[in-house]
């Protein structure tokens, strides 16, 4: 029961960022460690027939709410950006760059993307911003020009979305432990449970 | 700060119903009240364009083991029923019967309903088994089988739905404390925060 836990998530899902905070120490004190799945809920959501969350009636203005409320409660920082939702698949396939040199970084760069746009407003759906942002992480910023306008990045992170919808993914954070699925950051105390007691 | 909460559900939310079993004690232990609003999410998902959440490929099939999950985490008996979804318009105007003359009675009928529903999988959608429950509980057969289809109380479930849209329900369970609102079962543990620090 140590294998890692899968851990997917779209750039522009707040839910998300608020997971992507808070996911590393809760399985670091639970004796696991995480892997890091960038997804693009626009073409998950094509094929569940969901909407953007923030564009329902009523819980959209709720939404808005919660996560503030949520910013308070944990001490994270949270900012609502303009533009919002942006497209994310410049910034999936930076991470996925970043990964192929060091799964570490991509971490870093993950989280450096995510806190450029929910705290400091930055526009990650501009590729130019998405480089900068590789930049401040010390990752080449012209390699990875090239390398998120690649094939081989567009392939696999297609593959990555396939392999996603397969398992079942359909929001944003979305986490397997052990083959149990858990969507939501609201789900993270009861996965906290699931490992504490291997499972109820 | 110690007017009531208020506490939104529909009789066929297999959420409404986890929280039915939950808000009582939840309010209790922190010295507070809270009063029931049976909603018709059928009327509500119409003006927000939402379609049920068992239907929702992907999300619905989570949603069945969400909720097995959740009933062997809290020890709160549940099965989904069939047929499911099921109207519940004569199960909350039996509450609102029931609640014509107490208020605490209404909330045991409307347990006994969502019991009967989601624990015995009796069909709730049949007037005949809502009237059945309440002679169960001990209210008068013939008197709520009246009641039920009387314009007072059809009006009186009409009103409650628009105040309730009015304060911005989309969903079931869905609670306000103080003016804050709360939407979904997994947001119990944030009123208890929210509760115990007079928000946050």
């Amino acid at each position: 029961m140590t294998a890692p836990l899968e851990f997917y998530f779209d750039f522009t899902s707040p839910y998300g960022y608020f997971g992507a905070e808070q996911i590393e120490t809760l399985v670091a004190r639970n004796g696991r460690t995480v892997n890091w799945h960038p997804v693009l809920l626009g073409v998950i959501f094509k094929a569940t027939g969901q909407i953007p969350l923030l564009s329902v009636p009523l819980k959209g203005e709720y939404s808005g709410r919660d996560l503030q409320r949520i910013s308070r409660l944990t001490g994270i920082p949270f900012k609502l950006p303009t533009p919002f939702p942006v497209s994310t698949a410049a910034a999936a396939r930076a991470f996925l760059f970043a990964g192929e040199a060091d799964a570490a970084m991509a971490k870093q760069l993950g989280l450096a993307l995510y806190r450029a746009f929910f705290v400091n407003g930055r526009n990650i759906g501009d590729t130019e911003v998405v480089l900068d942002v590789c930049a401040e992480q010390g990752l080449d910023r012209a390699e990875a020009a090239i390398a998120i306008e690649s094939q081989a990045i567009k392939d696999q992170l297609r593959a990555g979305i396939v392999q996603a919808q397969g398992l079942g993914v359909f929001g944003s954070p979305y986490v397997i432990v052990d083959g149990e699925p858990f969507w939501g950051w609201d789900r993270f105390p009861m996965i906290e449970t699931w490992l504490q007691r291997g499972g109820f």
